[in-house]
């Protein structure tokens, strides 16, 4: 059962097998959100993603220390090394102090978090709150003769670094390949070459974020807090470094180049990085209109979508394609996931109705779903394969009532676990509170079915199809059968 | 009806009308967490208190910046100078990074105070996220001469301070108050007097939470990050610092000190502090057994308690005293307190119910309710005053419908507008969602009434009987009357 995980590593593009620094325990670090917007699907899907790494690991039996950071200083206006910082930005226009503008986002993107039933991570760091950590790496750079002093700016000299060091090993970005026209810019006349990085800022007078540092008042650049951050919470070489696809650069090649000249180690043994999201076959973008945040999603309140989708259906949409490929939303896609979905939940509520017998005969099959389960997570998060498995082993379950199979104890029991682990444990699907689970409502079917029952016994046929047909008019199905009736609420 | 609010002031022992430093705003800092433990009823009633006097300032139309901090270094055990950090000490014991301690014990906290209803805090800035800030501030202390560096700790000189500062201004306490027999310990012997205290701890071996400073690796003092967070969000000067009673020395009167110390002026303007609560009499204690977390209040698994309360019902409990006046819990209180709440919320249901004519007859009696609710919040915030006023609206809302007595639309419209703003808004209870406010139990009880209403009709008199005591079964009381059948849940 527990081959062993392999991880498709950015680093060496290759699948590799999965080996920590110490082998009871994980560490793992993730970028998290600058928290200046409300929260969207290229939050959702690295939160997801890497949920559901998290809840593996931690299955596999592994301690596993999850570092996710909120970014509230030091990311500026289109990851460049100059203009305005977003939450700053942000903070003024709303005439906010930009802490307040950090409060906020950070507890929506937290609520989404929570409805998309996304765990919480071990540690949460903020940039803002790890000045002196980022400081004293920066500090090490230029003892290490890696950086550069400008102006009360603090440049990473990229050219020296790759003397030494392999630049590009992430990205596959070549040095040459940073000379753009941007020249006239205040930070590009300070750095010595196109490729270099700001790793703390000169804060001009407009600035409000600003702190007292070696090379006078200024503000970290927004790759350093990363690498000061993970080397805090996981140490200089850990083993897993995560984020969405468009953070390979310039954000983690940065982030390598750091630790490197800070620490002479690369910071993460492996790599990880999910892929994008497109709507309707576009990237997202405000310009285009097609921008729908998460909680838009959740009530249906944007144009584009047709109705509104629950927060386990974005979810397993998510799940539904390996990270490592593209999602195209659409409300078609969303509506067949969510049928999907309700077809499995739909199942698991079945499980109970299977007959039990000394003899069973679905064996192998329950043993060949469960072995594929984990073959797949193994094989590097595979969810889509396991998502897939469990739809196998939701034909069983209704083969199983619909033609009055048995199953032993045990097998049903299995089947049972198989959902428990994989899709509610692993894949971290709710189960969902639907309407209908509310006890009073339960309690009140069982008194309107009796009434029915009663009326059937006493050959009152007019009540009993009244029952039967107001009951569908607040959308309860009633279905007679020999073992009595049974109801469900149509989707 | 906007008489002058006016506030109890600790520092000067009177109520003063309150005058913030600019007309149309109000900043606040809350004293926090230490965030390594389970929330209880201490962390619950400032939470509340001051959720109160957040959600009046913000109606008074005042924009209010609202600072309550996470302290998650520097609180040593039993408050003093010397002993283990309490994180690192269940870091250690629970064989954590601090930091992931605070995380889960942060989150734990957030939980809680959402159930009880209370806002966000505009910023909730963490002691670790805010060290350059407290050093800075030391520097400032110690180049006033009002601080000295031992042995890489540095202490505040309270004596020094005390020939220019009145020391002791809001506890009462004088500087010989402080001479105790604790001389072995290792700070009392660097300390030049007694009454000192640290502002930063020289960090030995075994400390894990430790940073680089002028003064060599340590960290601050419990007291310094309050300070030194107050002044980076609210200014050196700021409107109200508010906590609980028991913060009032030393903590409050250090923080005093420093402010004068480092700006030379006092941080806040008003001190609020809201009193103790006790548990059938006796102090919150560990020892004792009578130290009932908040889960433990919500879930009723305290073996002192003899069922689970509603989150809104401690929150009722904590409002209907005075926050000067201690409370004290025990099943007795809080029984009689779900009642009162009960039945304000069914008074409030009840609105709707009332007749209305052209012609009503309370109107002086409306008014006044509205007033006096107004009055008690402007004298001191008096909590129990507005809800002695609540319980006089749903008498008249009783009387109307039980007496057929009527009023106008616009009373009634008033009626309701009182219970919007003071109960839900200002006192910030919940409308409490109710098993049976779920849609799918009132269309289902619709369809049950409808179908006793049908035995009926139909003289099938042992039916309606049949579904009247079924009903009952399940805690749901109906009532039949000349315009219908007329249900509840029992609460």
């Amino acid at each position: 059962m527990k081959e062993q995980l392999k991880i498709y590593n950015t680093l060496t593009k290759t699948k590799e097998i999965f080996n920590p620094i110490d082998k009871d325990c994980v560490g793992m670090y993730v970028c998290g959100p600058t928290v200046y917007g409300e929260p969207h699907l290229g939050h959702a899907r690295p939160a997801i993603v890497f949920d559901v790494i998290f809840r593996y690991f931690t299955h596999l039996g592994y301690k596993t220390r999850y570092v996710r950071n909120i970014t509230d200083v030091g990311h500026l206006e289109n990851d460049s090394d100059d203009g305005i910082d977003k939450i700053e930005k942000k903070a003024k226009s709303e005439m906010l102090e930009p802490m307040e503008v950090a409060q906020f986002y950070t507890e929506k993107y937290h609520e989404c978090l929570k409805k998309l039933n996304c765990l919480s991570p071990s540690i949460e760091p903020r940039a803002t709150g790890h000045i002196i950590e980022q400081i004293e790496m920066i500090e090490k750079i230029i003892k290490n003769e890696f950086a550069y002093v400008k102006n009360g700016s603090v440049y990473m000299d990229v050219k020296k670094y790759s003397e030494t060091y392999n630049y590009g090993v992430l990205s596959g970005r070549k040095i040459e390949d940073n000379i753009d026209g941007t020249r006239e810019l205040e930070s590009q006349s300070e750095k010595k070459h196109a490729a270099d990085f700001a790793l703390w800022k000169k804060a001009s007078n407009r600035h409000i974020m600003k702190w007292n540092s070696p090379w006078g008042v200024g503000f970290p650049g927004w790759h350093i807090e990363c690498s000061a951050m993970s080397k805090k919470y996981l140490g200089e070489n850990f083993d897993i470094h995560g984020g969405g696809l468009d953070l390979v650069f310039p954000h983690h090649e940065a982030e390598i180049c750091q630790s490197y000249a800070a620490d002479l180690c690369p910071p993460a043994n492996y790599w990880i990085h999910n892929n994008m999201i497109t709507i309707d076959g576009q990237k997202m973008g405000k310009s285009l209109g097609n921008f729908i945040n998460l909680n838009e999603f959740f009530n249906g309140s944007h144009t584009k979508l047709d109705k509104s989708y629950h927060p386990m259906v974005i979810r397993f949409l998510i799940l539904q394609a390996h990270y490592r490929g593209t999602i195209d939303f659409s409300n078609d896609a969303l509506v067949s996931c969510e049928k999907g979905l309700g077809k499995l939940l739909k199942s698991y509520e079945n499980i109970e109705k299977i007959n039990c017998e000394k003899k069973g005969f679905v064996i192998d099959d329950l043993e060949k779903i469960k072995n594929n389960c984990y073959s797949a997570l193994n094989d590097d998060f595979n969810t889509p394969i396991v998502i897939a498995n469990l739809f196998e082993l939701s034909k069983i379950i209704n083969t199983s009532i619909n033609e009055k199979t048995t199953m032993t104890f045990s097998q049903k029991e299995l089947v049972k676990k198989i959902f428990d682990v994989f899709l509610f444990e692993l894949l971290g699907i709710k189960k969902m509170v639907k309407n209908i689970n509310n006890d009073l409502s339960k309690e009140l079917m069982k008194l309107v079915i009796d009434l029915r029952d009663n009326s059937k016994k006493n050959k009152d046929w007019e009540t009993a199809d009244i029952i039967r047909d107001k009951l569908s008019e607040i959308n309860i199905q009633i279905k007679d059968t020999r073992e009595g009736t049974n109801w469900s609420l149509n989707e």
